[in-house]
């Protein structure tokens, strides 16, 4: 959680160097935005994935690490309600390895064509040091319709989409190592390897009204915060209504299923607010692309910039291990 | 050399994979470009720089990392008539020296403050390994006059603005290293620290009719040979016309400081090609940033997609080393 904290105030004092934009978003939404001169926004994003940090190359195939660069940064592009996009992937790796580029360069095209995203440059160098890519997204979205993580009001419900903790229940499943996976595994690693980001929701939230989201990488718990901080309002979450990815449940139970949903991070999922007379509407809607659960909802009973956990109704608090009741 | 060939077949390999767009340049160009809706074309492009390849910061101070990391990018964007931009900044840095990260933006705020780059996002990522750091830079130009790689026709002249050879004459100093440095130097190091991109003469090449440009990152002698691969087209160069940096020649002396000019990069000058009716007009009117100097031409008499160099009427020979004569 240090470390956590640390980042957040260097980004914090990282955007402070530079004058937020006056045409659009800067530093600190899911994604930055300026206008396009056809009435459209640009909405650009950028992530880096590092070897022995976010990922390791004994769990992780080139192909499968192409693919998951890229939909992280398309996850933010759909936490925008925004449409990719152009791409840009750069690549410092060692000069013994340089032949896992194609590699990579072949589970990223997977997902690009998949997304109508564009690879249009980048930049291979060598490095002595573990493999990083960095992929740079441009895509574009209706100024009106933007989804950004101020925008929560107090009398909004909170929502998801699709069903939590696959992701972090894979990597749990890679950590623990050791003789043949359990088959029941497979969509957990999935989840882990190749995640799917939610494009078509984020559209369809954006055009159906939603005006608040995120993406959840970091998990649910950190992402709510974000969301709380940045509306300025308080958020109450029933951790009991958070939709469980049903492979975790059959292969760790409903209780550690349950804290990783809350605390394990990297579902891609999206994590939004919205008024309750659009739920019917967005529920049927969204029935394409992974539904959505109503979690709780935006109130002034919470302060503001802050998140209350409850479970049947008690307050409990979330560690880095997992949940307490207090 | 070796190194520097695979590097191109890689980049064909990678290229080979995504499919060029139908509206705008992908890769293989300084920058990419596709369509904006208003009838201006976004051009973008991204390049990375890592420690103990592309820099030492026991050469370069973070400041200077941060200024030269946005630099070499506003230089592609140059390149192609293109005015900056919005950047994305990322870097990857071990967990001991992540105080680094602010002087780094420090340097690339100055940069992007002269030149009108608005930073709008970015990635600050912990790396076990060494210090990287990506920039992508989005800017705009008009796709009438856009500058590209593939524009040079026979009967062309081909020129180059400012002086080449200060930059590697530079680093030069910094590797001989031991005692103090000679004060003659001082424009060298600063050269090597902090280039400034030829953006005013980007634009002016583009709204005086020039088509066809490209930045000297690699060396005179690498980028001239790009431009005859991509516009097929054969190029004769008269090194003695090669315009040598002043303190480089009283420093390292007129032959050494010739070599460098040719192979020794990082100039981030422009090396373009040029109608010969237009060159009266253009010389006065890059007056303002840093002058051209007529160089050799583009013509039949060479064989398409290469590139002669002749020293008083004689053709010679570059190597890695220097130039000999055949």
């Amino acid at each position: 959680m240090t470390e956590q904290r640390g980042e957040f105030e260097l980004i914090a004092e990282l955007a402070a160097l530079f004058e937020p934009p006056d045409d659009g978003l800067g530093i600190g939404d899911d994604a930055a935005t300026w206008p396009a001169t056809g009435g459209t926004v640009q909405v650009a994003t950028t992530d880096t994935l590092v070897e022995g940090i976010h990922f390791r190359l004994d769990w992780t195939s080139p192909a499968d690490l192409g693919w998951k660069a890229l939909a992280v940064n398309l996850s933010d592009l759909a936490a925008m309600g925004a449409t990719p996009g152009r791409a840009l992937v750069s690549i410092a790796v060692d000069a013994a390895r340089r032949g896992l580029v194609l590699d990579v360069a072949r589970g990223l095209r997977s997902l690009a064509e998949q997304t109508g995203t564009r690879v249009v440059g980048g930049d291979t160098v060598r490095s002595p040091g573990p493999l990083v890519i960095n992929v740079a997204l441009v895509g574009e979205a209706d100024p009106a319709r933007l989804l950004r993580r101020d925008a929560a009001r107090p009398g909004d419900l909170v929502a998801v989409t699709g069903r939590l903790g696959a992701a972090a229940a894979g990597l749990a499943v890679l950590s623990a190592g050791q003789g043949p996976l359990d088959p029941g595994a497979a969509p957990l690693l999935a989840a882990h390897h190749r995640p799917s980001p939610r494009l078509v929701a984020g559209q369809l939230l954006a055009a159906h009204g939603v005006r608040c989201a995120i993406d959840i990488s970091d998990g649910l718990a950190s992402e709510a915060s974000h969301l709380a901080r940045a509306s300025r309002v308080g958020i109450e979450i029933d951790v009991g209504r958070v939709p469980l990815a049903p492979a975790a449940v059959r292969l760790l139970g409903e209780r550690r299923s349950r804290e990783l949903a809350l605390t394990g991070g990297e579902d891609y999922e999206l994590l939004f607010t919205v008024e309750e007379r659009l739920v019917d509407e967005l529920t049927r809607a969204l029935e394409i692309d992974g539904g959505l659960t109503i979690l709780g909802e935006v109130t002034d009973r919470v302060a503001a910039g802050t998140v209350r956990f409850v479970d049947a109704g008690q307050p409990i608090e979330l560690t880095e291990k997992g949940y307490v009741a207090f």
